[in-house]
């Protein structure tokens, strides 16, 4: 059979009694035909169900699995991609989603960041150094008070100010008031210092609103927003990007839901590879050494090299690694992470009480004032 | 504080050394403020921070912990909701969320099904009996092959056809081609037989095709669809119930990913209940003694009391096991199950060659013959 075919890399935990060729086998059927071999149509058999390319007994008693897709049973289509790499199998145990070697009909479909790290700097008139970034919060705070915060931020220099993805269109702060007033608030800081902070709304929301509230920050001259991929569908991206002008901020809310340690997909190919591939500009991750104890440094590591290695012709995206990231900090992570990064950081700027004045030291560090 | 407030459960599992006090505060805090306690201005912290109404050891080693979530944080907005209940504290572990007593402003916010199980019965002309389904595969085969697989399956009677879900718009049976065959195939048989057996087609899809998949679905004349909402996104069952005369049904495809046993959702809050809510009529879930030993009796048994239970004004939607139920054994599930169910039988049909023979029997079952 001639058509391209996506191969795909599995960890497989077996139970005590689980036969790993059962399972490998079991795999390639329920990701396909979802038939027992014998009721598959001899002439579609091949064109459909996956090849075991590979199945390796590993040190640490897991097996590798490499299965080769046929492309065309993906239709090239985002939900339809998931589910041919985890849908049904999701509903199974000890099955981990580790790695994909695309077909470049596949990379087209999917296509990428817009904009990615050249574009972004671009936008922000940023030579090759760390970009900034900070998140307004809490919920619960009126909008003036927000878009107090919010010039302050651009007062002192922040590159990339985006709303706390909590924030949304609570009566404390309208989604549509909320815009206006921070966007404004923003410019009016960008005139004063001659700055370029861009200020990013939370589109997220459910279908009906996203598209309303992208709509809105477009018109209100937003050139970025905030997008939580994995609780608005991951396909919200390609959407927004072929829709807008506006780059993708993306935020891993949920994400861990389905990243599992022995079944789900490893979180360096959902939110280095697959976010990137939708068309997240900025991919957020917890960040080591913050509050999240599950991301180490070797994943966080493992997620920048996805979002920045060359891909056929996709645009590297910037990992914006947040999470509890200590302002204190940033030179460390600004000297480790290299120019290819945004440093996100949240209540620490708050905690120093005078944010202008925060905002401006963490600026002088990836300004490396 | 007078707003009204919904209660969710967790069961935490703590690492060691790992403290259950302030495991349960960090979750509070991640879930709402994101800040540390110091950095919340004091007249918000009370209108935004989940107060712990509970948190008890359990005998296996376990803590329950159960947050007053003040209602007002979720906006009413179902990704806000997800978020609030499992968004960051996803990319912690331990954590799994296990239930919730809802607020009547989110019961009405969130809906449930249109029809339930009373309007399905009566889409179908069915009395007070199980109901029978079967799905239209492998895909691979070519559009008038699985429009005659459907009219075999509609002249022996079955109630729901529906495409298997791995179908999608593949080359081998575009979209459009597939929906108009089978719908008339299954129109054919229903004027031959007097029977009212349904095609369901299977709308997934990327945002943009969704909306064309269910507008072409309502326009030619089909009453119910398949949709996988935890590949297009939970709220699209709300945005096409409001949209659409369809009756939803819901596949579990990618369901398991968050479904870990320690760290996730459990999957009879989430088939069973969340599913529901969010509007899906039929819940179609892996059945125990089938392909996905993950789901066994226990846990089926409480996703079927979920999707029935009462609920506020919340119809009941219809349980649908399937994943490798076999064909023998549907007498005894239409016993163990009772009348309000639906048996979803693919593999073990097609096994028997004759599939309008294999149908009957099937409906002599469920028809109590």
């Amino acid at each position: 059979m001639s058509t391209p075919v996506m191969r795909v890399t599995y960890h497989l935990t077996c139970r005590p009694g689980e036969d790993p060729d059962d399972k490998a086998r079991g795999i390639a059927l329920e990701q396909s035909a979802e038939l027992p071999s014998r009721c598959i149509p001899e002439h579609v058999y091949d064109d459909v169900v996956p090849h075991i390319d590979e199945l390796t007994a590993l040190d640490d008693g897991r097996h590798r699995l490499v299965l080769a897709f046929p492309e065309a049973i993906t239709g090239l289509e985002p939900t339809q991609l998931i589910n041919n790499l985890f849908g049904n199998i999701s509903l199974k145990s000890g099955i981990r989603l580790s790695d994909i070697e695309w077909t470049p009909a596949l990379l087209e479909a999917l296509g990428g960041p817009r904009y990615g790290t050249a574009g972004i700097r671009e936008m922000l008139g940023a030579g090759e150094r760390p970009l900034s970034s900070t998140a307004l919060k809490p919920l619960g705070l009126d909008t003036s008070t927000l878009a107090g915060y919010c010039e302050d931020f651009a007062r002192g220099g922040i590159d990339l100010i985006k709303d706390d993805h909590g924030l949304c269109n609570q009566a404390t702060s309208p989604y549509l008031e909320r815009l206006h007033a921070c966007q404004e608030a923003v410019q009016r800081a960008n005139a004063e210092t001659g700055g370029n902070s861009l200020y990013l709304p939370n589109v997220t929301g459910p279908r009906w609103e996203l598209e309303r509230r992208l709509d809105a920050a477009q018109e209100a001259g937003c050139k970025a927003v905030l997008i939580c991929p994995f609780l608005t569908g991951i396909d919200a991206l390609i959407w927004a990007r072929e829709r807008y002008d506006l780059a993708l901020m993306a935020h891993p809310a949920f994400a861990g839901a389905v990243s599992g340690a022995e079944h789900g997909i490893d979180p360096a190919l959902l939110l280095g590879e697959l976010t990137r591939l939708f068309g997240a500009d900025m991919v957020v991750y917890t960040n080591a050494e913050g509050r999240f104890p599950t991301y180490d440094q070797s994943l966080c590591d493992r997620i920048n090299d996805r979002l920045r290695r060359p891909l056929g012709s996709i645009r590297p995206a910037l990992p914006t690694p947040g999470g509890g990231v200590d302002a204190d900090r940033a030179p460390y992570w600004a000297e480790r992470y290299g120019p290819d990064v945004i440093l996100l950081i949240g209540g620490s700027l708050y905690a120093q009480g005078d944010r202008v004045a925060a905002a401006r030291r963490l600026q002088d560090v990836v300004e490396g004032r």
